[in-house]
């Protein structure tokens, strides 16, 4: 299969699909949270969500509402982790970021707007109504533990207090787990419960989503190690310059790499079982560590 | 009937639910968002929704998870507009707030941990398992659609920008109807829902809740201009030292205080049509332009 031009088809529609639950309006609020929406994001987690649901034999334009839902609490992320009082960053995927164009105060809202909205889309009439309301509230349960303390927000205080700290391969991989891995885990999973999945099937979509998650992380720590900036769209050594823990800091190049491989390799055999709805999958898990080389 | 006594009992019933909600742990971003939600704080919103509940019919306790959902909600959007980016507070009843105990960073972390809290708690299957799901979905609608952007957020967007202009009496009811009145609203609406309320019940609600949250905020802006800051547990004049526009700014201080009367005496006749389980909400509405005598 052609992944590249099944991750732009599918992107096409999941942009499209954003523009619609989040049109233009006067209120400046609004064109802040659309900027960092709409900032060119490769929109990996509604990706996931939709295959999710396609893997367990759902149809995925049913569950567009809640991969859209996390692409705004990914974008939120973004722009929280962004400000000068977290990471301090100045460029996001190649254009400044939310505070630098509309200062800190409005960045602070526009995330918080975000945050709110996937809520919002996770919990409307409109969208939710050929679903069993049940399932609607097991994936918004879902998604917004991995959001929480328990997950992304726990993951980045976690990583505000390790900023100097001796590089702890144990301590990474929990930052990791909880930062990226959570939400990554949890768009598969409420893709693969809005989609109708049988609790093995889902369950499977959730081991495969951790293996893929810390993966992609690796890869990204190796892209900020040695990556081209252009490329990236943002700077490159920033972990290094803060002091942060990375895992190829922990642990060494060549073996992050190593790890990456393997993970990828067993997320794509797990997911495979699940027959061939489940294929985009497999061959999106074994692209992350590609990109590296 | 002793509304202090009422309001006392009411709140212990809530503290000791957001404990349970969210006991002690070891991470620190849990520390920092408890730090907050046990500074102290009224409880207006849960015991709002509670009330609301209890007036349709409702058994309060069963509501418990969604009241508890709107302190989060509540404690957030304080931490987030006390950062130094927004209103720049260093005291929030009585004690120091929340960046100038854990930093800024933990704190817009703490505000974001929170939010995605209630959530959480809104879609949580062991406090919703007696519920209708429908009704649940509906309820968590409500509350997150008066917390986003055209809600609570938008009102502090709009707040920001008009931070130095002229008063102007549309603009402030504006920003105080999405700042404020949109989350006690919602807590009445929810309660109304989650309490089985048939729609003429919850529209009843809704519009008592319209008319005590604009009363609650120009009283509470007649307390910043002439309130005693001892009693209030933070600096007063802290509106007009910022050019802040305020309801007593844009209309003087006798007519805010007269349109705080009518509107606190409609809310208390509106709610008095549903009968005398609705009678603590009648009583609390005419309290809270008293505060301010």
């Amino acid at each position: 299969m052609d992944l590249a031009a099944y991750l732009a088809r599918r992107r096409e529609l999941v942009d499209r699909a954003l523009e619609r639950y989040l049109p233009p309006r006067s209120e400046p609020i609004v064109e802040a949270m659309r900027y960092s929406l709409f900032a060119g994001g490769k929109r990996l987690r509604p990706i996931l969500c939709l295959a999710g649901a396609e893997a367990v034999g759902g149809d995925p334009q049913t569950v567009m509402f809640a991969a859209c839902a996390l692409e705004m609490i990914h974008t939120y992320s973004l722009i929280h982790d962004d400000l000068p009082a977290m990471d301090d960053d100045d460029l996001r995927r190649g254009v400044p970021t939310n505070h630098k164009v509309y200062g800190e105060g409005m960045a602070v809202l526009a995330g918080d707007g975000l945050l709110t909205q996937a809520m919002v889309l996770l919990t409307d009439p409109a969208e939710t109504a050929g679903h069993d309301p049940a399932r609607v509230l097991e994936a918004a349960q879902v998604i917004m533990r991995a959001a929480g303390w328990e997950g992304m927000v726990g993951g980045q205080a976690a990583d505000l207090e390790a900023e100097n700290a001796a590089p702890d391969l144990a301590r990474v991989q929990l930052i990791h787990a909880k930062k990226t891995g959570a939400l990554i885990t949890a768009s598969l999973q409420a893709g693969g419960i809005l989609g109708g999945g049988g609790r093995e099937q889902v369950e499977t979509l959730v081991r495969y989503g951790r293996r893929v998650g810390l993966a992609f992380q690796i890869a990204d720590d190796m892209l900020d190690l040695s990556g081209d900036p252009r490329k990236l769209g943002k700077a490159t050594g920033a972990d290094q310059a803060r002091g942060k823990m990375t895992y190829p800091a922990a642990v060494g190049v060549a073996a992050a790499r190593e790890t990456g491989r393997r993970l990828v390799e067993e997320a794509a055999e797990l997911v495979r079982s699940l027959g061939p709805a489940a294929e985009p999958l497999a061959v999106l898990a074994l692209y992350i560590m590609e990109r590296t080389n």
